[in-house]
């Protein structure tokens, strides 16, 4: 037997062929019955005349496992341009239960129907635009992956088990470790910027753990970064135009490679500039009160509706759905950040919004041992074992680097226009959900 | 400034260059001080004669970051066939700490060593041959995506925080969740099981986690399985095929894209043939028992002596250094193995081994819901949140399938020929390390 996928149904037209898939709907309109067989690339409609082989379909269900030989026939109003007639039927694997949801109909993302979609993501999943989502996550994790590797940045895989907590003890999960305490990885911060010291550009596609009891449409507890770091950088410049090419090769990687699964979503392609355009927090203000009224001038953050702002006037006026804001306050920066000479005041980081959500954080780390100690002492102790081994990079060579963290899910979700990051995870996992 | 690679050095012969790197080594011979730079593409051989340059470096240690513009003059005894002269030197993170091991030196990797190449890894990862072990690991993992993905395989991510454990419970790692009692993932086998109802064919590089208390050369805490799983096999041996394929399209990629790294450790591309031998366990016991006299048909697995005598033996006589062990019993496999119909008693699983190592485990899953059902009530509740959700995938319709777990850090480790899987791990977690 030589399986014909459906995606490969209209070079076999007049022939016989056989497929082999899922009982995805049936449908009996007087004395013919119409099936749609669902397989990994597609969607194929048989058409059955004879008794006989309709008996076979007697009690079965959506979700029957079944093989179908036929003759392909050329049909325009199939989306495949074509069909199978005279099919003979073999059940692979009979299903007699009536599934929780119709796998045919599409999947409501309403706000109110979210706990519902997860609930019942193993059969949802096998919805086409359901699945198309997940296709398109992979196919952008593709993307970046391509283009970092384009820029000789190495793959890495850093440990998510760690000793103990030295960033935001609050918001880390412990576990018993025998008869220790461990904790789980909120970043591969630490890890990347070691990893610099040998391979000078170094990406890892994580896991990422947040004990945040935080339920918004933008975190959950578990979720994959795309952690980048760079070495040899001659200013932060260097790591923002890597940003801007990322941007641009997902997107073009995405359109080139996934246009049907974008077309159900009706997914239209980022407008992006070849180096995105930046604006200072201050601007951002400046610009929000002239235009909207609203007073954010005392933020130290971009509020969430400064960030759909930028995106809206950036389209509008630079051509360009990503925007990087720059300009944060020192002030507000974790003890590593490269203090510039310059303007001390002022973070060397940046927050590029894409569509209305933060997707990605970067900044320059400071890469002196001796500054970089003093910043630590202030907060933590350079002894502490989850400082002490970090030290060690720096205590002998670190380059100036800059690096950044993306979030895998935020962009797959930016880039289909969902409204939840969790409609664009597979198994979310946030403070109430576990399972599946 | 626009800085040249140790790799294109030898393409500006005569020329003015600037590089970056490391101070990698320096040696004084009378008047000539001779300097090794590192950059991520290699070591640059720098001769300095000027006094003026020379006093630059005063106090500084390896490790020093730093800038040299100097003219490339051929040199046949360097690696790179060309060397630095008359070099200006600008230090941008002078290096005054003299450091725990010589990054010149080449490491050891006996047993006894294992614990400080683990302790100093932040520092040993700077040495090229060391270096060379994790860029090997990130070419292995090309060449494996890369392959799977020409065979219509989709990736994914699945959690690693589930809900409650359902297999071999002792061994898992439990954390409080918000009150809940959470697990880490031992293995995707669930999701990727689930997934194959929507995608046919997917994998995942993810994170496992064993809380296993065992030192051994092969077994780790923390570790990245490569997890496949294949929808719509005609027979089992669909899997072993694409095993087959993966190994001589990761191999053959490895040597085509890390033949320098590859030679640093003296690694021999593997003999393969294009459809990896068979062997039974009987078959295996039965050779062992006449070849060398040693007894074990009694055991229920291939003891470490019989991987590593029936590795040797295929190279020899099959001409191939992977070969698959089947015909284990059936008694000794999970609740959700198929069972054959025809031979009940015989597993329809292989391992692969490679090199002396099982680095694959690969069966056949029970596709039918109602004798899965019937094989895992005899283990467990279906109610349990850890088997409900995936029952869904069955009771409404899975295809024949069988799937395989490959251990990234044993594949590496074998390409490499390391004897422990740690040495081939960044970062390694076992029951005694937490760090770095």
């Amino acid at each position: 037997m030589s399986r014909t996928l459906a995606r490969d149904l209209h070079s076999h037209i007049s022939k016989s062929v056989t497929i082999q898939g899922w009982l995805h709907k049936k449908r009996q309109l007087g004395a013919i019955a119409f099936l749609v067989i669902r397989d990994r690339s597609g969607l194929i409609q048989v058409v059955i005349d004879e008794p006989k082989e309709q008996a076979k379909l007697d009690g079965l269900q959506v979700g029957t496992i079944m093989e179908v030989t036929g003759t392909v026939v050329e049909e325009p109003r199939a989306a495949l341009g074509a069909e199978l007639h005279q099919p003979t039927l073999t059940i692979l694997n009979p299903i007699l239960d009536v599934g929780p949801i119709e796998i045919d109909k599409q999947i409501d993302h309403k706000p109110e129907n979210l706990e519902t979609l997860f609930e019942n993501r193993v059969i949802n999943m096998r919805n086409p635009k359901e699945g198309a989502i997940f296709k398109i996550q992979s196919a952008v994790g593709d993307g970046i992956r391509e283009y970092l590797k384009s820029q000789d940045f190495t793959e890495f895989h850093s440990p998510k088990l760690l000793a103990e907590p030295t960033e935001g003890g609050a918001e880390v999960f412990k576990l018993d470790y025998f008869g220790k305490t461990a904790t789980l990885a909120q970043s591969a911060q630490f890890y990347k910027q070691i990893m610099v010291g040998a391979f000078e550009r170094v990406f890892e596609f994580g896991a990422t753990y947040r004990a945040e009891p935080s339920m918004t449409t933008r975190h959950m507890t578990e979720f994959i970064t795309v952690d980048g770091e760079m070495g040899f950088i001659e200013s932060f410049q260097d790591i923002l135009d890597i940003l801007s090419g990322l941007m641009n090769a997902t997107s073009d990687h995405l359109w080139t490679h996934c246009a049907p699964e974008l077309a159900m979503w009706k997914a239209t392609k980022p407008v992006l500039t070849a180096k995105l355009p930046e604006v200072t927090l201050k601007e951002l203000h400046a610009l929000v009160l002239k235009e909207t009224g609203q007073d954010f001038t005392k933020e130290k953050d971009p509020t969430p509706s400064e960030e759909r702002f930028i995106t809206e006037y950036s389209a509008k006026h630079w051509q360009s759905e990503a925007v990087f804001i720059t300009g944060f306050p020192a002030s507000e920066m974790k003890f590593y950040h490269y203090q510039s000479p310059t303007d001390p005041e002022v973070a060397v980081r940046a927050d590029l919004i894409f569509r209305g959500v933060e997707i990605v954080t970067t900044s320059q780390r400071e890469n002196s041992y001796p500054k970089l100690l003093e910043q630590l002492s202030k907060i933590g102790d350079p002894e502490h074992p989850g400082f002490r081994y970090y030290l060690q990079a720096f205590k002998f060579g670190l380059p100036p680097h800059a690096g950044f963290g993306l979030g895998l899910e935020r962009l797959t979700q930016k880039m289909l226009g969902l409204n939840n990051v969790k409609e664009a995870t597979i198994f979310p996992r946030d403070t109430g959900r576990l399972v599946p």
